[in-house]
């Protein structure tokens, strides 16, 4: 259940090398990714249209592909550029993806390429800045990409899958607010005058605040479709404005989530942290990245039991509390974009 | 193939502690257990009404188990105690089992909690009886229950699979006899005026007798439905009386095995030695449990095998032989047993 | 897709000991191989006719097969034996398959027994002939093998494949040729006035030859239904007559491929090198098996790729270029095979 005329992040830009092919799947396809002559990323279908061969166990030749079975060189397009002693015209063509590189991230269009619309791509105002800071990672999770969103858009599991690194008592007792901002489903929840927990006392000593000092702290999820979770978190000292405090009285990042569907119950987790304090120390990027990266595993073993319970009792269905507002609304969202697509699909018949 | 209106063996009363849930597969469900504030197990299936996630990932408070995703709340009977900010009466229950704690076994009842008969649990003589010592383990074998107990009604493999250890030549020159007794299924064996097999001659040596002495050996296997083999075996001085002989003329044990589905192809084997001699031996009970775990991890690759083997080859069917009537009069009661509870059914309708 | 009224190889002489049965699945049926009394080897369905369990995990008594579980003894034929007070003439046979041990290869013929006919085994001239020297290995290996036969009928791939071993431009810039010859389908490539590569090399020096000479370089490849490819490969000094030249002039072996279905996708690979030169060379014998085995291990990474893509991919279809005629031939002719087989059965009812 994932819509295809639209953005997934495919990998990052460094995962993508120029010596030779990586392999992974979107969509439920697999998928070979290369970069040719110019540098760009290419993504075809992983299927030599010889003999069905794995392309990405080819090797580079010049920007080209070349199958490791028998010689057959693949193109930016999927055209076959040569073969030995062969007429490459008569060998068809490999289906190739739209892809754009942007903000760190290889973006891929897993739908119809007339429908294709690069202006669709989600802005991520930290790339590139030289106020912000960015480190992130990627996870194979066994789960319904949907399930990520569902613990994205509702924080109040912070509490109890991260007692102690961000979760705390205020947050359960702190009401969430659903609502659509500018088009987007946004979760936001406020927690005044409380102390910070143990991630965030770390943050606000490498942005020279005292650590014990009351806070005000606010984090507001942000759903962009269709799998994209940008959470906007931070404490500010009590009474200074919260997110709008000024930048040496809070510290405040953005949390970065790009959920792809690998198959129906499967999914890459693209995740990082993006902060706007303090940008050049570069041992806080590497503490955040891999404090975070431990949070996230939290998660995934949570998720990836969900997703297992739920093939186990195929007939339990499951309750909606406010909490679930988030997901559900984004849910909703997901499901018309499917719908739209196979409307789309009658009319041109 | 199992009755579902009758008791099974769960686990043991040291496998389920009252600091962290438990999580088992009982007759095709997937189950958590705790213990309450006043130590009583429950068994609630293992999946959150809310989201789905699994139970037993969670954590116990004040004999309550919480959820781990997103701090639920529930109660022996599956309630749901409590959630932040919700009413948790708006939640449905979780679905609860039956369970007795007996004999230092957890005994679960999975099928109609009206039908629920504790008297039905059956008696074992040497728990908490100072002329018995007991021990045992618990296998997570791949086959249908049904051929573990074909196996224990028919000690003939024993000559073959314990060859080193409880195995003899007089094994299978010694008719086997079926029989009901007590409205149980019962095959029993005599081998009078033989040499003990290893096994039986550390016993003797620890009881002060001859291990080298002729003896009289006997094995009765008696079937306690729907998942019991209770084996009352031994070896006495020969002429003495065989398993009536006076106690210090003889070693008996009851070979305990409690076989439990877990689904349709698997099992939980619940064995044991209860010891009616020489009870107060620690490193005796250590040496029996050692070797009779050994013992049995030789028949769980050979019911193992049986089992990939009737899936390889599912035309073939079986033959049945006089050694095999004990299990064949065993599974004939089970179909009865099973038969009864679909016409119940119907009755209800 | 396999024909069934023929000889496949099963395994080799030294595989089947007889100190203890061997368990192999050929053709998708799960088999016991053991050798009697004489020596011969024994083929049977891998299961016990008494209550299922695996004949193999049993011991050999005099030529007979004994159950581990319950002591039934198979003798050649399936027919039981003994069974410790049984009568074994009302216990069922176990199928036997017919086998012949020939060239050091164990053939076994899946099919109507009533067809065999063992003139059929192809003739291996170089098994007991002092001019050669042979050795090889067996793999696993996950796909169709139909797929090992396109491979070993088309070796333009050892460009790509086997670049820094058997490999060299010249292979795919001469073309292949296939033809019938005898009733068989051949392909055939001819590389004259060339440098040999790597291995080729190494054989000179091991003939007394110069390997910087320029050689004239042959393929030939055999295929011999239903499972065999030989492949008469070699290097002369050039102009000397190529594969006709005078012996102390050219290096030439027989590669020996014998692929044998397990499944519709997982096969057993037996392959080898049989070679007519130096034959007494052990450390060249050995040099020679562990090259071969690396350059295998290659083509088995790109077959199961395949393997797996064919089925992630089930809507792709093949293409046949010039360079896969043989494959092409040789999946043709055991297509006739199979449907002679079905019109065979037709005709006899």
């Amino acid at each position: 259940m994932f819509p295809k005329n639209t953005w997934y992040v495919a990998g990052t830009s460094e995962e993508i090398k120029s010596d030779k092919p990586f392999s992974r799947v979107i969509c439920g396809v697999q998928l070979v990714f290369f970069r040719n002559k110019k540098n760009e990323v290419i993504a075809l279908e992983d299927f030599c249209t010889h003999r069905g061969a794995a392309l990405s166990l080819g090797y580079m030749e010049e920007g080209d592909l070349v199958c490791a079975y028998h010689g057959l060189k693949v193109g930016c397009k999927g055209e076959i550029v040569d073969m030995p002693m062969q007429n490459p015209k008569k060998i068809p063509c490999s289906k190739y993806y739209p892809i754009v590189e942007k903000y760190g991230f290889i973006w891929i269009w897993p739908g119809k390429i007339e429908k294709v619309d690069e202006s669709l791509i989600p802005y991520l105002e930290w790339h590139g800045n030289k106020e912000w800071a960015f480190a992130g990672g990627v996870f194979d999770i066994k789960c319904d990409y949907r399930f990520m969103i569902d613990n994205l858009m509702d924080l109040t599991h912070e509490k109890y899958v991260h007692g102690t690194s961000i979760g705390q008592e205020e947050i359960d007792e702190s009401p969430v607010n659903t609502q659509m901002e500018d088009g987007y489903v946004v979760t936001s929840r406020y927690m005044d005058d409380i102390t910070a927990p143990p991630f965030w006392q770390m943050c606000m000593e490498h942005n020279n605040l005292d650590p014990t000092a009351k806070v005000d702290r606010w984090q507001k999820s942000k759903f962009v479709p269709p799998g994209a979770v940008l959470i906007d978190v931070g404490v500010a000292l009590k009474g200074k404005g919260g997110k709008d405090a000024p930048k040496q009285d809070k510290v405040r990042c953005t949390v970065v989530d790009f959920m792809t569907p690998q198959t129906e119950t499967s999914m890459w987790y693209f995740w990082g942290m993006a902060r706007n304090f303090n940008p050049t120390d570069n041992q806080l990027t590497q503490d955040i990245l891999k404090g975070q990266g431990g949070i996230f595993e939290e998660d995934l073993e949570v998720l990836e039991f969900q997703q297992k319970n739920l093939e186990k009792f195929p007939n339990k269905s499951l309750i909606s509390l406010d909490i679930d507002a988030g997901g559900k609304l984004s849910r909703r969202i997901l499901s018309q974009m499917i719908k739209l697509e196979e409307e789309r699909y009658i009319d041109n018949k």
